[in-house]
């Protein structure tokens, strides 16, 4: 069925269908950590910052976080630099990482903001830089400017919510000798919703959510506890890119967000299913 | 099609596409005038009142009018009351005044109230009486404590839209010596919309609003001017009971009401269908 | 001596000797439940508002509470309808409810709303109805909808008197399906007394006080301890109508309230009296 | 009747007649020229603080302007200066502007702060040189700093208001260049008042009011407009200490104060009496 | 003389001579253009941020606005894209557009902000597409995203300044159809030092000031009338790269700037000489 | 070097360097003891002004405390008292204690107000009598009104501060029968830093410090423990009039000051140098 068939009267009992969820949500936190093929496919793209732009109008105070590897690569690749990576990170010399910054606080969170604004939302853009947001240090010396997160002032987002601005955020990390650190976006924001105690925590995967089986949609497991999913982790269930989201989850838990979901950010507008309906998508850990 | 055959995808889809309507009412002040067949039918009052808690969520200032004749005849039949009418109003001795005092501030004020806390609003339920919201003074000596506005004390109504109350009005009137007046909901409705300089009026009837041939739907007219609308009116166009409906709107744009509709109460959520939708419900003045 | 011999001389005194109470009361919250003969005297009614517009205005933040049982039964008799007791508890069918609603927050309420502004007070009437104020369940199978306290919501309360109305509180409750609850006045004004930590509670009962010899106003006590108080229910020195007043004063002192009060309602203006001068009227709590 | 003869009952009758006045200057700024007599007397002087106190405790915003011409002329004889006058005002060389700043600003302000404060206010002594509350020039070079005023800053007196204090103020003005002057208190408060824009102004004085007949009490005038009081001015009926003190009337009405009253401070607790009863004591211009 | 050789008794001396200009300052807006030498060269720029920092700290609202010519053509180089010019304007196609958006939003905005922070301030980064700060449309079809400014909006920027924070804008415009334009910032920062109404507006240069004759420093113009700006314009006077700063300072007068400057960045602290010296750096405009 | 050949770009350096300082006290609260040869040299007395102006302006919350001792004598011999001293007390009689009060809180608090509103400050002076700032009861029956502090009010102190006054206290104290204190001014001083939690407390003397040895300034002891300062306070190596100032100190670290320094009131702008540079002056105490 297609949604011009849908009759007015049909929308106004969909929207009053959805007043329980948005009395849940309304005036709480929720962090989404945005990216995969919702970032790169350009109808899922502006689906996002639809939902987003709706659920900071309705009361929910949105932050929106990402990271944008395939567009670092890139830049990187216009400018002749072959990217290197050491353990699946990417190996960060000095340029690179300034290339990180403008790709990501220049070219991606603009973008996103000036996305987000024109549906009808206030959005800011910020970095890790802006007002030491993301203060950091090296994770590695032999991976560079690749920084771990040594503490998130939460300060400024706190105070974009509270004059109702929607606060976009891109993960370069600064630190006070004016280094700029890659950081990965994940853990940014489990760490960022954590200390910001979030009602809610949703990262956006190319998954279903978390299988028993890989190949079998089926084995979808909805509710995870926290000690079931780090069996998982350890019995080798979860694998690949999974795994490092299932940890920023578990972290995410552990710092204490309320709600934590893994979604499948390829289905388009699962931020409003997830929050807004009855449906449980991909899976909430608990 | 049922509504329990739309999708998930397809909800948020509707959701999304309330978008711009949401944003263009956040914030404003919508006075809504109750009245007619939602206030008889169980389920249209619940339609109503899930509309009014709906919008109150999202950011809407929503204050809601109601009057109740059928309710007051009923009391005074009980008690064995002949009621009398003179010129199409009710003649109020005081002991009816005290009728409609208890019917209108006691029983349907509160029971509303109750229905809007029960589906997630935070309804407070006032009368004309409290804090001199209506002061009035006798129409006709004839009639009785049959009242005329004299002044609103739009204080109170602003107070709990500041602390995220919904206002629930029942239009009994006081003046400065214990005396009670039963005041006529439409020109109550548009008074206070218009003390408020409310974004918007809605006025609900059992029409589907201005016909130019009362026997043709088809007749109906969407968007009306003052001028126009004074027009119908001297050529007997506007018959019957849509005469001072159409004379409160006409009043409430002339106080400064941006937009004025008059909506058919009997269509379930018409309230949501006229302010979240692009459909333009009924008739709109201008 | 008449009150119109007094000389302004002798007017001013008496204000500065009330000046020590008054800076004890400023800000202060008190909860008056009214009831009583205070309530059936006109004269006596209309000293009682007084009161209250006088210490709100004088910076004490007032909370009236009542109930109105003969009002009840008078409006069930009108209409034909037999009052049933049993155990002292009014039976309470869903009729009943709905006379119990009409006339407690239709009638009374508003009427003394009415009578509070007039007097240069700015009161507001709400019941357990608006906003949650009081949620309740039935008591008794066998009595209807008489209801028993689950919660008390003091939210609707606290803003009101920050913004600094008056709040008058009438003692219906209600629940989450849509039902109505007769609620005990002095139960519920000792339980709101408790739930907003007043300063003060004052009974209104139509007696001096504790006595104990019920015939002789000698031996009135002035000043019981909680223990004391228990001590005379027990051994019956207290008795009748008296026994759940006391033992809703001990339930507030209990639930925090600083001072309670029994005091004379029968006597005009005893709640200036108790509040603003060095006379110790009925009995204190403590 | 001595008033301890007043009984509770005729207590509480006197409280809530006093209630419309009290509504009528809630929150309203009241300016008192404190002088004379009830400077002196000890009795009358507490009289005064007392009633400042409880308008300060019922919700007037009061300020108390006081000079202190008697106590500067006695401490200029403690230490052998001899006290110059010309044209009716004091010569005053740096030494007695320093004598007059000690006495004003640190002798009788902070007494009477101090009363205050033990009778339940809130008090806080302020003087000319406070904030640049008053900044004047030399009024007359062979008077030395007898003070002009140049301007009045009203921002410290507005803000201890804000905050609950009540700002006793004394008369001694201050220039750019670390001179200070003595400051005539009538002009001074009258000046404040206007500035302010006081809803009432009161001056007190050691007579009944403006009187047709200097010896004939009977002559009293209750009631002045402007231009009737520059007619007895011009006609030489006011004579005398009355002159400047009504010229300082006419300019407050002129600077916005809405109410004007001259006094008689030798009666106890005329600020009450004029404020807080029925009775028109002294001349009231309009 | 070094600054080491300063004795600390100096030091005070300097601070305490600075007072009345950080009095002149306080909690008044001023809108700094920072470009030329001072973006270049490292020692200028941090001496700049220093100067931002510490204005900030002591109770200026700094607005700190940049370009970033230079650095655009170096990352165009880089990527072996050949910068165009037609009429001293760079040609912008959607490609180049996104360089300056990631050079001037992304590398040279989070840079200054990371000094500005790590100096002790509080900096926070906008472009001109956060929450459409600088709205704009094609200046010139043939010059593609070169974009003439359409509106400013202030309010993210008095938000940021009413939170403490120092905002540092980038001047990248955006449209309500996703397109970013290259905005010429003297240009931008004159429209919004008129929109915030700001006590003064400096813009950072490669020379003295005006001077009458460009080879003789002695000429430098100290204050200038607007009138005599444009008579010096039209005569030809002021030439090249001056005639646009000029006219921009010109724009800011008409626009209600109070206070206009053109000063040399290429003096290490000419900020805070020119804010807080009584030494007139450049030319002023009035 | 005179400062006067110190140049702009200089200037601009030093200002720079104070920055760390500046942003460690900003919003701070810093308690200055005023007194000694800084309060007698009238050079010293405005550089000491300058300096609590300066330190207002750029965000630090000052509150300047003082004594008044030589010119309390100086009005007792004008008008021939002989001061009598016990134990290194002044016996205060009641008319010593007016003197006090008049000297105290009328000539060197308004004279210091005065002052410091002419640099730029925006002082507001207070004595121990204003809203019972300073509370005293007697020490020594035998001094007379020589008073120990029973408690200090901090609430007027921090409703100036957060208004942006800078609170001038002389050191006067009251009882509730009104009697007035002569209170010793470094004892005070000490227990309002610690009541108001201050940031710092400087108490300014007319000695370098703490020496180990007196008449050898090279044994100045900069920064000094508590414990040790106890250990020389037992030893007898501190003597004379820096006993007292050494156990005010000790006091104000007790009660929770941060850091408590002793400076040399006799170098001009010691309070600047002790704040705004790396010079350690005097002694710390930690």
């Amino acid at each position: 069925m297609d949604d011009t068939n849908i009759t007015n009267a049909q929308r106004a009992k969909v929207l009053i269908q959805a007043l329980p969820y948005i009395r849940e949500y309304n005036g709480k936190i929720v962090v989404v950590k945005y990216g995969g093929n919702a970032m790169v496919n350009d109808e899922l793209k502006r689906a996002v910052m639809g939902d987003i732009a709706l659920l900071a109008l309705i009361g929910v105070k949105v932050v929106l976080i990402h990271g944008g590897g395939p567009e670092i690569t890139e830049l990187m690749q216009k400018i002749g630099k072959k990217p290197e990576f050491a353990g699946g990170l990417r190996v960060t010399d000095r340029e690179t990482a300034e290339i990180v910054q403008m790709v990501l606080a220049g070219k991606i969170n603009k973008g996103l903001v000036s996305l987000i604004n024109n549906m009808g939302g206030r959005a800011i853009g910020l970095s890790g830089m802006d007002c030491h947001l993301i203060e950091a240090k090296r994770y590695d010396e032999r991976l560079g400017y690749v920084g771990e997160i040594v503490s998130v002032n939460a300060g400024p987002i706190l105070d974009l919510l509270e004059k109702g601005y929607i606060p976009v955020i891109s993960t370069v990390g600064c630190d006070r000798e004016e280094n700029v650190y890659n950081i990965n976006a994940d853990t940014a924001a489990a760490r960022i919703a954590g200390t910001l105690k979030a009602e809610s925590f949703i990262s956006m995967t190319d998954t279903e959510g978390i299988k028993r089986d890989m190949n079998d949609p089926a084995s979808l497991v909805s509710v995870v506890q926290v000690s079931e999913a780090q069996r998982l982790l350890r019995e080798g269930v979860i694998q690949g890119g999974m795994i490092p989201k299932v940890e920023c989850c578990i972290e995410a838990i552990r710092r204490g967000v309320k709600k934590v979901f893994i979604i499948d950010g390829r289905v388009p507008h699962s931020i409003l299913i997830e929050v807004l309906t009855d449906e449980g998508m991909g899976t909430m850990f608990c």
